[in-house]
């Protein structure tokens, strides 16, 4: 078990139930979506997003156990991330993902496409079919956030102009909107009151964002190996993260090479050279920090149980990883 | 004015309202997105999808005016039907569409799938706002089939076996789901009756499958000037419609060609040669003129009105395209 699994010890049984589940409700309309379901919600995949929906779930629903639409939620949540991903994959010509073939290498870009497509059509219905109007429109809001998040991704490349506030915006809409809405989703069906329903929200906000910087501060720091794509690809590419912006305020060099979008040999590697050298890392660690002591805060106004500590332990987690 | 715009006169100041509505609702996110929703709902483009609910919607308000949730439904439809000729667009790697570019063919491929994807998000955040789970329900079904319908033509292309209740289970999920669930949808909003709303969907599923028919026989009946694609182009692309099902009853050899995939030299024009010379496209006008008989049936159940009668005559006007 690695560390991010034992932490969901409190939901580790509704996990099971939740990845047979998705494997069903998704490849019984057509083989091809089997193939495609069976790839990407079988072995592997760390199911955080289910796993805050189901622990949020268990940490306010205390005395009871958690419904039926509790579950479909965290099924929708996880539906809505490998749709987002598939497409993710597609618009960047990926064939794998942390080592594994993505279903745009294995199966092409049409039936990535159309995979995605359904996958976002479906949780859509299966939201529509929580009959809960606030819980269909924070997810829908998600969903927009996701095709924002990315679009405005790919308008901001290179772009050294880039403020703090747009990287946290862009995080926002990527990553940690989801996070955000489902946990909130989670309390409205186990019907808390709104100023709870806030801390939830703001939880997964923080979470999130903690999450996302985390990811872009191991673009720099990890191995090849370890990320399952080359080390400095966010920046090759031309996606401005943390570690970077802060870099550029003390190496006005780093601005000339990004620029230019490394034309010449070795600007690359003299650009990573650059950050590394910098405090950019040191205070990206700090930004997701903050992130995560937010998070924390938020989360400790439930009542205790097991599954709330288990979401206080995730914000730890999360930072952890840079360890 | 075209003979398909002058039978929208009920509808016509309300269909101004939405083409401007559009390209404000889609584009005020992102100047990458008000270029495509420029393009996309600026000139041309025929409307019948919104234009459809606006009628139903006037046909069943009778004594009062239609209301803004009538108007944002009927914007939806244009923006889920939009949303999935961006995708068919890069499924199909088509540059342009009736003769104009396409999204995909003036952005790339990247921007033609996020336009694609924030096209259908924002079309369900639409929707969820409604505030009406029941069409929030019918139109989330909707763009499910859109997503199961291209799958499946992707799975049957060049399936000679392929018989003609599989191809009108495909043409409702591609074509006459929309036009069918956002009927009565329309009807929902104008709080009809649970029987009239049947006759709403039956008459948008029955007009929605002949259109797709008669889309289909034009395929093979038009020059190439006229569709502003290759005449054929289904066939040659293995996408088997009524009048190759028709045909392959009469001619046996068709299958031969189709099988190969018309690997040799001619075999397309042999093919081409053998369905006009059968009973096919004959066959294919009498089961288009059969459903727009049952969809005219169906809409005649409401109260007379200038709508109701535009409804009618556009029963009429699927088939006279033929002609």
């Amino acid at each position: 078990m690695t560390p991010a699994t034992s932490l969901f010890t409190p939901v580790e049984a509704d996990l099971q139930i939740l990845a047979e589940n998705l494997k069903q409700l998704v490849g019984n309309r057509h083989p091809i979506l089997y193939a495609a379901a069976e790839h990407l919600f079988g072995a592997g995949g760390k199911r955080i997003r289910p796993a805050i929906v189901l622990l949020v779930s268990r940490a306010t629903m205390l005395t009871q156990d958690i419904t039926p639409r509790h579950r479909r939620l965290a099924e929708i949540t996880e539906m809505i991330h490998t749709a987002s991903l598939v497409h993710d994959d597609v618009v960047d010509e990926s064939n794998m993902r942390r080592g594994v073939p993505t279903v745009h290498g294995l199966f092409g870009n049409r039936i990535a496409i159309l995979a995605g497509d359904f996958l976002f059509a479906q949780s859509s219905w299966y939201l529509a079919n929580l009959d809960n109007l606030d819980v269909v429109k924070l997810l829908s809001e998600v969903i927009m956030d996701l095709a924002a998040g990315e679009i405005q991704q790919g308008l901001n490349r290179f772009d050294t102009s880039l403020s703090t506030e747009t990287y946290i915006e862009k995080s926002y809409y990527k990553t940690a909107s989801l996070i955000a809405n489902s946990s909130k989703a989670a309390g409205l069906l186990s019907e808390v009151s709104p100023e709870r329903a806030e801390n939830l929200y703001c939880y997964g906000r923080h979470l999130g964002l903690a999450f996302q910087i985390v990811d872009d501060i191991l673009d720099f720091t990890s191995s090849t190996d370890t990320l399952g794509k080359p080390a400095g690809s966010d920046l090759k590419s031309g996606n401005l993260t943390a570690p970077v912006l802060f870099a550029l305020e003390e190496k006005p060099y780093l601005e000339v090479l990004i620029e230019r979008e490394f034309a010449q040999e070795g600007d690359l590697e003299q650009a990573l050279r650059l950050v590394q050298d910098s405090q950019g890392i040191q205070r990206a660690r700090e930004l997701a920090a903050e992130h995560t002591k937010l998070a924390a805060e938020h989360i400790a106004t439930l009542e205790p149980s097991a599954s709330r500590q288990a979401l206080i332990n995730l914000t730890d987690y999360v930072l952890s990883r840079l360890y």
